[in-house]
């Protein structure tokens, strides 16, 4: 490349971000800039041809066409490329020895139903009953009592109940911790499923030999006054697609729990009979940040 | 930052990038490697809140959902962040005395009528009858017969005829250069107009404080074989958008050109009579740059 074509997309870009210069808000300035700075290296840098430019308009024009009120292509286009899980990173800086924060996902429901310590979030949605218990505490290791722990997962079929045509609600329930910081609940082991894929962001995952599918995971939103609300999952230890790779990048080590099986007819914690089904139980010990 | 955070938010990035490792398409592993870096190094470096992603995903559903047969809001918005103009500008790099180019724009039909030279392309669009000559060569400034010379553009209200809801053809024709490499035909003086901004792309320019008006242009396809096709415009001489900037950065120096005012009832250079019009003329001398 000569320095005179050189000079000519320097100036292009400097005369783009120039034109940003009479923006009223401050944090809009800095955010069309640095758009602007990152677009024009992505197309300099990889020297976009003409066509290629063109594919990628029909690509996003594909993705608003398939977003609706039940699906949003543009969510799974950011989380397969890591950009959910990298704000997610940025909104929760690695405070001491804090849980942890991954991806909040498209399946959260405001007003879930409520369940005493024990209780059952299943709701009847299939799988195997699995029990979970931990605690919440500060970072100094005392006790949060009352803390608001919201857990949601798909059923054994890889569906949120959001997901079925029927008003059904299932796999999604609040509790509250405890005096000692305590909480146990029942719910389905997690099993691996994929994200919506027979769309643009599918067809992408395809062509760069990508599977669809999410690792096994169980998710928390745990807040409580004067504490980061923390938004979570964990993940089971010894899920095959832990080493294939999350879709959207959410596992971090800390968060891959044990889910242990249990015998079918062998005795369940608070007595709760099963017949003869298998059951599972896995541990999760949160530790919240401090408020900002 | 500490350096603990540095190092989760670099470790998510070369995740994402290693999930494309088994692309087959080596150039498709090139550009998703890119745009992976840049979009990671946009969040990190803007430190994104969890609040403006949701912003930008609503936006971006926005410009899906405006987006149809007859409208590309995402072609709107390239234009609008310079990067349709910067994919010109690496696609069609400075050759010599070859003329610049600039953007296609959406606004191009195929199959245009075909004129005589010194016919009219205006085919009754409203405007002030604008004779436009000049000549084809290659960069050593040989004459170059028989290029196709495609030419579209607004009428006097702004709009192009596929704007209009009846099936009009006005404001567009080619024709094809003689034996000496020369041209001239008849069509309209441009005028500003904006682009569409009724749509999300224009509540951008509304926040940034952007005009979204576009300087007057006449639109150019210049092809022949064993050249370059140029896709271009000519901008004219005193408008003044062109101080207050062009809404999508096409404009370059070299392509404004002076449109002289002629005195009503004076004499057309092939004769045309225009009673008591006003009319003007322009020239535009091209040079083609060898094919690669």
């Amino acid at each position: 490349m000569t320095t005179a074509q050189q000079r000519v997309e320097e100036r292009l870009t400097e005369e783009v971000l120039a034109s940003f210069a009479r923006t009223p808000d401050p944090r809009l300035k800095e955010l069309v800039e640095a758009l602007t700075r990152h677009l024009h290296a992505f197309i300099r840098e990889t020297r976009l041809t003409e066509a290629e430019w063109t594919r990628a308009i029909e690509f996003l024009t594909a993705v608003g066409h398939i977003t609706d009120d039940r699906r949003q292509e543009f969510i799974l286009l950011s989380d397969v490329l890591g950009a959910s899980m990298q704000t997610i990173a940025v909104n929760n800086e690695a405070y001491g020895n804090a849980t942890e924060a991954t991806v909040f996902g498209p399946f959260f429901v405001e007003e879930s139903p409520l369940v005493g310590l024990g209780g059952d979030i299943a709701g009847g949605a299939s799988g195997t009953p699995c029990w979970v218990e931990g605690t919440v505490r500060d970072t100094a290791g005392d006790p949060v009592p009352g803390a608001r722990i919201e857990v949601w997962e798909a059923d054994e079929d890889g569906f949120y109940d959001v997901q079925y045509a029927d008003s059904r609600v299932a796999g999604r329930g609040h509790l509250f911790s405890g005096e000692d910081g305590s909480f146990s609940f029942w719910c389905t082991t997690p099993t691996p499923y994929p994200i919506p894929h027979d769309g643009p962001v599918g067809a992408l995952l395809d062509a760069v030999g990508r599977s669809p599918v999410r690792a096994a995971h169980l998710h928390f939103m745990v807040s409580a006054q004067d504490f980061r609300t923390l938004v979570t999952h964990i993940f089971v230890e010894g899920d095959p697609q832990l080493e294939i790779g999350d879709s959207v990048f959410g596992v971090k080590e800390s968060l891959v729990k044990r889910f242990e099986e249990q015998p079918p007819a062998s005795a369940t914690p608070d007595g709760r009979a099963l017949g003869d089904k298998p059951w599972a139980r896995s541990r999760f010990d949160v530790v919240l940040a401090p408020a900002q």
